[in-house]
């Protein structure tokens, strides 16, 4: 049995602010996102390298808010967060506030697999990437009028003692959760944070039990939202931590943490699971969360709303 | 009832190797940093105060690896990391890879009570120490012979393909955990890292739920040890789950995180904690942890192995 979820963030643009059109685009990347991860399941990859490739994939899509496509913080800069987590031993490798790297996610998986670091921040992050062979991209390729549009209005809102009340503004993130055949679970999560965020600001992403985690003994997950509730929350692992010592199965413990937990105290957005029977969760508490899910002789499964 | 526990690092000379001044001296120190933290609490300040007051001490001796004392990073510089979390909202702030203010704790501080952010690095986190008033010190300050030589004789020995046995330079960190009179918890931690650390490594410190964490409904905690294991086993976060979810007490859920959880899997070192009912953990799975405690109306115990 395989299982793999991805999102493309949490807060999604209302229903009738959105074309035709455009939910269309959003469909047919996310589907396009899950079949690359898929069919690593299916040709007997593993977990680690479906979750680190669709979210490659995710960050190579204009349309979410990870790599290319990321927002820009309030000094109009890129500056972005990653993580991936292996379930077998709950090796992690996380970055947070690096730019350059055309694939973030892909140097959080060097940090696991090449040093003897779990997080690394500034310029050795960027060594790391470069020994490990990470395409590095400027300015332009990052660059998308969408965010750079977004930024301004919200500066321009910020500036009469105003915030957008967009979702979309507030988080967005990437991420990918995968069992494999071998039924090693995975997590791996990508983002450029918060449109205006504070320069410096690190989000749930990189941190391990807040917005990225895998254990086979319980779950993989991949957040997505507020990051500074979800910190605060640990909210991750208190998925995991229901299923380990409250014996609750995954989609309740997910949709608890997510409705119960985190939704009461401003903790808008939501997370993607999966456990070691193939399992999937993808609760959310906004208005939409981009979402695509497919198991092992299934029919993918694409949404928004 | 209030109750105060705290650490300055676990991994600790052998007793042979530090003689009886560097001992007394040591015992002094933790004794006269745990009574700045326990004048807070018996005259009626809050238990965020009392940590935060109590780490500012530690972090102002140079007997300790946080503050005046950090040890050095792999390039000869100090990058520090430090969190302050307060349990009755979980409300956190973080810093990590920071250098300049004199107490790294304080600019955690800051960050939780002046800024809408729970994590911040670079310079944005220094911008928000100055705004705070944190004063600031040079290299010079910050420079001790002992951690300078630790340093030389760390890079020596890697130079030839081998790693310093000693685990006191391996971790070192100091922290507070607190009760106040008002059933308030709060946790704080500071750290200069590992001596000859990889520059940018970040480790549990500042990452909530894993080196610091704090609710009332649970525990306070902050660890000191190989952060890059606290951080896969969300370390602190783990203590409190286990009081919440599985119904353990205080003592032995701290005691198994430490000894069974950590210690198996390389993860050396400890932790303090402290529940709403006053009750401390001070687990350590290595040959010693710097630490001292006190509850209302008792006698403080201080102790080193």
């Amino acid at each position: 049995m395989y299982a793999l979820a991805i999102h493309g963030g949490a807060g999604v643009p209302p229903k009738d602010k959105m074309t035709a059109e455009e939910q269309a685009a959003l469909l047919a990347a996310l589907a396009r996102c899950l079949e690359v991860g898929e069919t690593i399941l299916r040709d007997g990859g593993t977990a680690l390298d479906a979750a680190t490739r669709a979210v490659c994939e995710l960050e190579d899509e204009p349309l979410f808010n990870a790599g290319r496509g990321a927002v820009f913080n309030a000094n109009g800069e890129h500056e972005m967060d990653a993580a991936v987590m292996q379930g077998q031993d709950r090796r992690a490798g996380a970055v947070a506030g690096i730019f350059g790297p055309r694939n973030p996610v892909q140097v959080a998986r060097a940090v696991l697999e090449q040093t003897d670091q779990v997080f690394l921040i500034g310029p050795n992050a960027l060594d790391v990437a470069r020994s490990a062979g990470v395409p590095f991209e400027g300015k332009d390729y990052f660059f998308t009028q969408k965010r750079w549009d977004m930024l301004q209005e919200t500066m321009k809102l910020r500036k009469v003692g105003q915030e957008s009340d967009d979702p979309a503004r507030r988080h967005g993130t990437v991420g990918a959760v995968a069992l494999d055949l071998y039924g090693n679970l995975s997590a791996a999560t990508s983002t450029g944070g918060m449109t205006a965020k504070a320069p410096g600001r690190v989000g749930d992403t990189p941190c391990i039990g807040a917005g990225t985690f895998a254990d086979n003994e319980t779950c993989a997950v991949s957040a997505t939202g507020y990051g500074e509730i979800f910190l605060q929350r640990t909210a991750a692992y208190e998925i995991a931590a229901r299923m380990k010592y409250a014996k609750q199965d995954l989609i309740p413990a997910a949709t608890y943490v997510v409705q119960k937990d985190l939704a009461p105290r401003g903790g808008s957005g939501g997370v993607i699971a999966v456990d070691r029977l193939g399992n999937i969760a993808t609760p959310f508490n906004c208005n939409g969360m981009y979402r695509a899910t497919v198991r092992e002789g299934g029919i993918p499964s694409v949404a928004v709303y």
